[in-house]
């Protein structure tokens, strides 16, 4: 039995933030669109619950094995249970859910690493709240690297952040950190282990014989020969170099300003770039409902949505499934495109 | 006699990139789109050599006064001559024509300072070539706020760099400097000038009663309340209250990736950006070929359009005029609506 003959793992998130409402509105958009099987690991109580407060007719299933989920799916919400300590209340974040949240996370990492589902999609978590109960991770991105290094070999995994809209593909080298500390950070060698990182992985699970990279430079213009800033000269060319002596297809420093607009997105299949919002910038101002989180580097399949727990409007029925239904789709074209 | 009977002067810019190119195809569009009238601050001859080149026919006049430029502009192109040392050859640029590139920007600002022009638009120059024979300015918007300054008060002036493409207008608060150099050149005191000089121009220029001013934090998600950096508690609020004090319509610090969405864009008449590619990414993303570069902060209006010189598509046909011809007619609208 291959992969895709199993369910993608949908872990709880914050149950107080708009997770529960886009799992909800994500299983209801089946009848129109196609969405891909998937078991939520969380509490059938708590989803039906969040459907009375919106409105909507789901009906739900709690199993006791993901590999019931496939046959359920076509009828009901498939519920891999998790307790849930406290009361979930829409828009009013627990501390005492915090446990579940982080058993959500770990469950369905066994699953996919015992090979019971084909991927992991993760609803947001609230980071300033797991904080206060001992996480230490700077996000979900480390926690599921570190759960991933907890088997695996002894070298450390380098999760990389994607975010993806169709063939748009961008990756932050440096992510959640000052931007005064982004020269200090940025490395020739990890922008180097990005680039092989985003190669790899590109082959893998998305489809592309020999991806386009671009990387962009840190400075305005590039840098300008080292008018304005020596980074480009020192660091990332020379990083482009070697990954361009592996054989990969990686072109730059490009000024960051004209790599994002339509002609100039047709010349590459991922943009690197040195810090957060040289990506996040142009992701967000052209695909801003749709955007897919991605881990590369992970020995599994990793999206969520690219968005907060927005606790404001949790239960209001304003929250969006848009980028929860794309991170399940290319969820599933991943690890189908990896021979899963 | 009002500014409005006035011609714009358009500088010459560097004779071997694309300005001839993109004037020549500038007038030659008035017979589909509204072009104001302008009179060239450079060389007739120039212009005919380029215009041979491209194929165009485009009837030239030397004019010896800027007010000649109104009635002739139906059926020529008026240029009020500076005589160009050396050759002039498309796509090779030459030292020896450097005194006229800067002799067309003091002569076009000394028109306006003189009432016969109504404003300054500026072609590209090279400024690395400049440099080469003694130019000390970053740039043309310091050249011209120095050019400003020499006969002006005992205050410099602080010119603002503007990016318009329609009612999308960004403000990069700090601009060619390396990225390292941000944190420590990012002040209290630049950001609150910068917000004055803005709401001020665009009060002036733009026709808005009370400009609507979003400003971006410089850390990703806008620091998060201090733990991804602190400049937006030290720095960025600090000015952003001061401006609110003054009855200015001021909001931020916001995260930078979610202020350029097309939903987003309707909150804010100018976006200001703490460095340059915060700002040129989103704006060049968006409007890549329309785009004009406004100077504010002058005592004259400026605009020029939002590229290079292009050395190497000079003479070839590939040049794109719109920039230049929005830059005209910006230059226009903005001195219309400043009451001249």
């Amino acid at each position: 039995m291959g992969l895709a003959q199993t369910p993608l793992a949908l872990t709880l998130g914050d149950p107080a933030g708009i997770g529960p409402d886009i799992t909800l509105l994500a299983y209801a958009a089946r009848a129109c669109e196609d969405i891909p099987p998937f078991v939520l690991l969380g509490d059938e109580a708590v989803l039906a619950a969040r459907a009375d407060a919106l409105g909507l007719s789901v009906p739900l299933a709690t199993v006791t094995d993901a590999n019931e989920a496939l046959d359920i799916f076509g009828d009901a919400l498939p519920v891999l249970p998790i307790e849930i300590a406290g009361n979930v209340v829409a828009g009013r974040p627990d501390l005492a859910a915090m446990p579940a949240v982080e058993q959500s996370i770990e469950d369905a990492v066994s699953l996919v690493r015992d090979g019971a589902a084909r991927a992991v999609v993760t609803n947001p978590i609230s980071k300033s709240l797991l904080y206060q109960v001992g996480f230490t991770f700077p996000g979900h991105t480390e926690f599921l690297a570190a759960l991933a290094n907890g088997r695996g070999s002894d070298t450390p995994l380098l999760p990389v952040m994607m975010l993806a809209a169709g063939p748009f593909r961008v990756v932050p080298v440096t992510i959640h950190i000052p931007l005064v500390d982004v020269p200090t950070t940025l490395t020739k060698e990890l922008l180097l282990a990005t680039i092989r990182t985003t190669d790899k992985d590109l082959r893998r699970f998305f489809g592309l014989a020999r991806p386009r990279l671009a990387v962009t430079g840190l400075n305005p213009h590039a840098g300008e020969d080292g008018s304005l800033g020596r980074e480009e000269i020192d660091i990332i060319t020379p990083a482009i170099e070697s990954a361009r002596a592996e054989g990969l297809d990686v072109t730059g420093p490009h000024p960051a300003d004209t790599l994002f607009h339509d002609a100039a997105r047709q010349h590459y299949n991922a943009a690197l770039c040195m810090y957060h919002d040289q990506a996040l910038v142009p992701f967000k101002t052209l695909a801003f409902e749709e955007g897919v989180n991605v881990t590369l580097g992970l020995p599994f399949v990793r999206t969520s949505p690219d968005h907060g727990t927005a606790f404001d409007i949790a239960g209001t029925g304003k929250a969006n499934p848009r980028s929860l239904i794309e991170a399940l789709r290319l969820a599933d074209t991943m690890t189908r495109n990896s021979g899963a």
